[in-house]
C-alpha cells in the first residue's frame, strides 16, 4: 500500500506488526486511551539504593525480550546505556528492545551486541554514529523504529511501546529516587525526555554518580515513580554531555539565510509582542536567533516564551528580557544548564508537554515561528533530517515533525546545495515531516512559500524577497550541480519512520 | 463480618459496594495497577478557554450519575465547589457524586443539593460544617467515604474512583491550562491535591480569577494535563483561603503537653541530624514544633526535612537553617505562601507523593517524628478524628492515617479529658487510625507508649516521664470524669471509613 505521501509501506513488518500508514498531520486524533501503569508499591523501611548494577539486576526480574528505556540529555557523553546494556548482556540475556530517546556515536558498543543477538531491536528519535551506521547496514534483527520526540512519550503513554526498565541518567539524586538534571558533575539541565519513562516503565532505576542526602532539592523526577537507585563512579563524560558552547555559524552563505529567513519572520507578521519562537542549535538556525534578538531589541518586543532544546543564545534573549519563558526539554550548551539551575522564568517541559500530539495541548501547539534543517526538501515540501542523500541513517525527526505540525510558521533553513549536492529534489531518500507541515524554504538563493499559504505567499510578494517556487528553486539548484543520481535501494527494510501519531510516513531500505 | 479490630461491617454496602475489610496497616500492598486514563487529545488552534460555567458545560457531555471533583486549598474561602455544583444542578443533572479533597462549612449549600437528590454521594478526606452534619443524620442518599490524603490519590490512582469532570480552582492559570497555586488574589501555595485531579479526572477544567498571559510561570499542572479554563470573577475568600498566621495555643496545658512530646522525641533517639518531621497547624501541635525547634537550635541539630500541611512555624524553622527542605502539600498561613512562591528548598509535593500507600513510596515513609491529634484514643491506640462523641462527623483523617503509618515515631498529643469527655476510651466511636501505627499517647497527666513498642518503653523508663500504660491512662480520666455513657447509634450507615489501601476500617452510623 501507499501512505497520503505516496510512500510505499508493507501491510505488516516483521518485528515491529502492522502498519497504519501516514494520513495527514492531525487525521489521527481525537480520544486516546492511555495504557494502564503496574506499580510495585514500596512500604516504610524498604530500601531503593542498591549498590551496583549487578545487585540491581539480581532484585529484578530479567527474561528474554525485554524493552529497556533510556534518555539521551547526557549525549555523547552517555555511559549509562552502554552500563546497563553491557551489564543484561553479562546475564545472558538475548533479544533486547533498546528505547532510547536518541543514541550517539558513544553508543557503538551497541553495534556488538547488535551482531551477537544482545539487542535486536531499536526505538530512537535520533541516532548517529556507528549503531545509526550499523542499523542502515542491516545489522539489526529487526526493523529500528524512528519516531519523534513527543511520538516516543506517545508510545509509552499509548502502551504502544511498553517499557520493561528504564534506566534513567540521573546527574543528581538521592537514596529514595528524587532526581534532578541541575547539579552534580554530570549535571545536563532539563531531564524533560526522562519524565514519560518514569512514568510508565515498569521498573524505574534512577542511575546516579551524585548521591545526595535526602531529600535532591530541586526535584524533576520524585520519588513515588522510582524503584531502585544505582551508584556508579560517572553516569557520563561531561565534555560529551553539554558543549561548552554553541556557536553561530560564520559562513557567509548561513549568515545571509539567517537574515533572509528573520525577513520572512517579520513579513509574516508574527515578529511581535507575544511571539513564541523555537531554533535549533544548528550555526545557521543560532544566526536565526540572532537576527531576531536584534529585530526585537530595536522593536522593543517581548515575545511570550522560547521553547525547544536550550542553547545560551536563547538564554541571553531571556536574560535580555525580550522572552519571558523558556520550555526547556533538553539543554544544549553550559550556559543554559546554568540559567535552568538558577532562573525560575526557565521551565523543564517533558516531552510529552513538548510535543506529544495525543495528550491536552503540547507546547508546539503555541508556538508561532520555528526554524527547521533539513537535509533533503522534495517539490511537496516534506523534508528529511533522518538519511542522508546516500541512503544511510544520521540523524531523524528529534522534535522536528512535532513543531513543525505546531507551528505558525515552519521555515527550513538550509544551503540550497551541499557537498555539491542539491538539497531540493523531486523526491526525498526519506520522509521525516511532512510537506503540509512546512510553511517556507530559505537559501542563499531563494525562498519557497508552501501553495497551501497562500497569505504568506502575498506577504512575502510585497517584499524584495527572493520568492519563488519550490520547482524554481529545484531546477536553480539543479542547474549548479547537475540532476542528481538516484540511489539504489534494497528492498530490505532498515528502519520504521513513525509520525509522531504513531502512524508510518516512511520506511528506510538498506541501499544497495 | 469483623475487620482485624474487631470493627463490624457489612460485606456490601448500598451505593458503595463489596466491602474489604481492613486487616492491617500493609497487608493490603504489593503489586497494583493503576487505571488507564483516557485523553481527548488537542490539537494546535483549538482553544480551552470558555467565558463561564454556562459556556463550558455546553462543551462537555452531561449526565446523570457523574463523578466531580475537587480540591480544598482554598479551604473554607473555596467558592469554586459551589459554584460548579450549582451550575450542574441548573442543567437538571441529578444523582451527582461529590469527590472533594475536603469539604468545609462554606460547602453549606451542598446540603440542599442532597436533600434534592442533585448530589448522592461525597467522598472526602476531612468534613467539617453543615455538611458533615446533613451527612451524619444521613440526607446524603448513599454513605459518604471518608479516606485519607494519600488514600485520595490510590482512588484515582487505582481507577476504584472515576472522575468525570475535575474542577481545579486555580489561583493562576493560562488561557491553555498552565496551573499555579502561588500568584494572584486567591493564593493558596501548594495545590498538591488537586494533581491527582489533573492526572486521572476524564475531563480538567481549571477556574481562575487570575488569568495571565502564556505561559503561566511557575507552573505546577502542566497544560498537557488541563482540558478547558475557565474565567471567573473570584475562586474564594482571601480571608477563607489561609490564616493571617497560625498561632501556637497559650493554654498551659497544651504547653505542658508539646513539652513532654518534645522530651519523648529526645528521648526516642530520633531527634537528631537528617531527622524529619511533621506537625500539624492546631495550637498543641504547633507548641511541639516550637519545642523542637528550641532543641535543635541548643544542639545544632540538622533536620533533612519537615513534611505535610506546612505552616510559618515550619517555615522560620527552613529560613533558620533547621530543615533542608519543606515538603508542602498545602500551606496553612501566608507566610507559608510567600515561602513557597519565593524559596527553592520549600518544595510542592502531591498528594500521592505525600501519603500515597500504593506508589512507589511516599514522604511519609521517610518520616521520622510525626505529632497528631486525637478526638479519641482507645486501649488498643486507635484514634478516632473523624466523629465527635456524640457520633457525628466533624473531621476526618485527612493525613492523620498516611503519616502515622509511615513514621518512625507517631505521637498523639491531646488534653486527657476535653469539654469533661475523657478522650481515652474502651472503644472508640469511629477508627479513624489503627493502633498499630500508634507509638505513644501524650497527655498533660501521663504518657502511654504502644505495647508493640518495646525499645521506646525501655528509653522512656530512663527519663523522668510520667510513663503509664494506656489502662491506666484511661482510669485517670475516669477517675476525673466518671466513665463517660456509651453513644448510642442505629443501623443505618452514613459514611464508609477507608483505610488509606482502600479497605474498610470503620463505618460511622447515625446517632439515634
Amino acid at each position: 500500500m501507499k501512505n497520503i505521501l505516496g510512500r510505499e509501506l508493507p501491510d505488516y513488518i516483521e518485528g515491529y506488526g502492522e502498519v497504519q500508514p501516514f494520513e495527514g498531520a492531525f487525521e489521527n486524533s481525537g480520544v486516546k486511551a492511555q495504557t494502564a501503569v503496574v506499580v510495585k508499591a514500596v512500604t516504610p523501611n524498604e530500601e531503593k539504593l542498591v549498590a551496583d548494577f549487578d545487585a540491581l539486576l539480581d532484585k529484578v526480574e530479567l527474561k528474554d525480550g525485554m524493552v529497556i528505556a533510556f534518555h539521551h540529555h547526557l549525549r555523547n557523553g552517555d555511559y549509562v546505556l552502554n552500563m546497563a546494556i553491557d551489564a543484561l548482556a553479562k546475564r545472558g540475556i538475548k533479544d533486547l528492545t533498546v528505547a532510547a530517546s536518541s543514541i550517539f556515536p558513544i553508543h557503538a558498543p551497541l553495534v556488538d551486541h547488535m551482531k551477537n543477538g544482545v539487542v535486536t531491536k531499536i526505538y530512537a528519535a535520533y541516532m548517529s554514529g556507528p549503531v545509526a551506521k550499523a542499523v542502515s547496514n542491516g545489522e539489526l534483527k529487526y526493523p529500528a523504529i524512528m519516531h519523534t520526540h513527543g511520538g516516543r512519550a506517545r508510545l509509552l503513554e499509548s502502551g504502544d511501546l511498553h517499557v520493561d526498565i528504564a534506566f534513567i541518567a540521573a546527574p543528581t539524586a538521592d537514596e529514595y529516587g528524587n532526581i534532578n538534571g541541575v547539579q552534580g558533575k554530570s549535571a545536563c539541565g532539563s531531564i524533560g525526555y526522562a519524565m514519560a519513562d518514569a512514568e510508565y516503565a515498569d521498573i524505574v532505576v534512577a542511575v546516579t554518580d551524585n548521591l545526595v542526602p535526602y531529600p535532591a532539592c530541586p526535584i524533576h523526577i520524585t520519588q513515588d515513580k522510582v524503584d531502585y537507585v544505582v551508584k556508579v563512579d560517572s553516569i557520563g563524560d561531561p565534555a560529551g554531555i553539554v558543549s561548552g558552547t554553541t556557536q553561530i555559524t560564520k559562513d557567509p552563505i548561513g549568515l545571509k539565510i539567517a537574515k533572509m529567513a528573520s525577513e520572512v519572520m517579520v513579513a509574516s507578521g508574527l515578529v511581535k509582542d507575544g511571539m513564541s519562537f523555537q531554533t535549533g542549535a544548528g550555526g545557521t538556525s543560532l544566526a536565526v536567533a540572532d537576527e531576531l534578538k536584534h529585530i526585537m531589541k530595536e522593536q522593543g518586543i517581548v515575545g511570550s516564551f522560547a521553547a525547544g532544546g536550550i542553547t545560551g543564545y536563547i538564554v541571553d534573549m531571556l536574560n535580555e528580557g525580550l522572552f519571558n519563558s523558556l520550555f526547556d526539554v533538553q539543554c544544549f550548551d553550559l550556559k543554559a544548564v546554568q540559567s535552568i539551575s538558577t532562573n525560575p522564568h526557565h521551565m523543564l517541559m517533558s516531552s510529552s508537554m513538548y510535543g506529544n500530539a495525543h495528550n491536552k495541548g503540547a507546547v508546539v501547539n503555541k508556538l508561532d515561528i520555528m526554524i527547521l534543517g533539513a537535509t533533503e526538501i522534495d517539490t511537496d515540501f516534506n523534508v528529511n533530517v533522518t538519511t542522508a542523500s546516500d541512503g544511510t541513517i544520521m540523524g531523524g525527526s528529534g522534535g522536528h515533525s512535532d513543531t513543525a505540525a505546531g507551528s505558525k510558521l515552519a521555515i527550513v533553513v538550509t544551503n540550497l546545495v551541499k557537498s555539491r549536492t542539491p538539497i531540493i529534489k523531486d523526491r526525498v531518500t526519506t520522509v521525516t515531516t511532512p510537506g503540509e507541515s512546512v510553511d517556507v524554504v530559505v537559501t542563499e538563493r531563494g525562498i519557497a512559500v508552501n501553495p497551501r499559504r497562500t497569505d504568506l505567499i502575498e506577504k512575502l510578494k510585497a517584499t524584495r524577497l527572493p520568492v519563488m517556487t519550490i520547482e524554481e528553486l529545484k531546477n536553480l539548484a539543479e542547474s549548479m550541480t547537475g540532476k542528481p543520481k538516484a540511489i539504489e535501494l534494497s528492498d530490505e527494510i532498515v528502519a520504521v519512520v513513525e509520525y509522531r501519531d504513531g502512524t508510518v510516513i516512511d520506511v528506510i531500505k538498506k541501499p544497495l
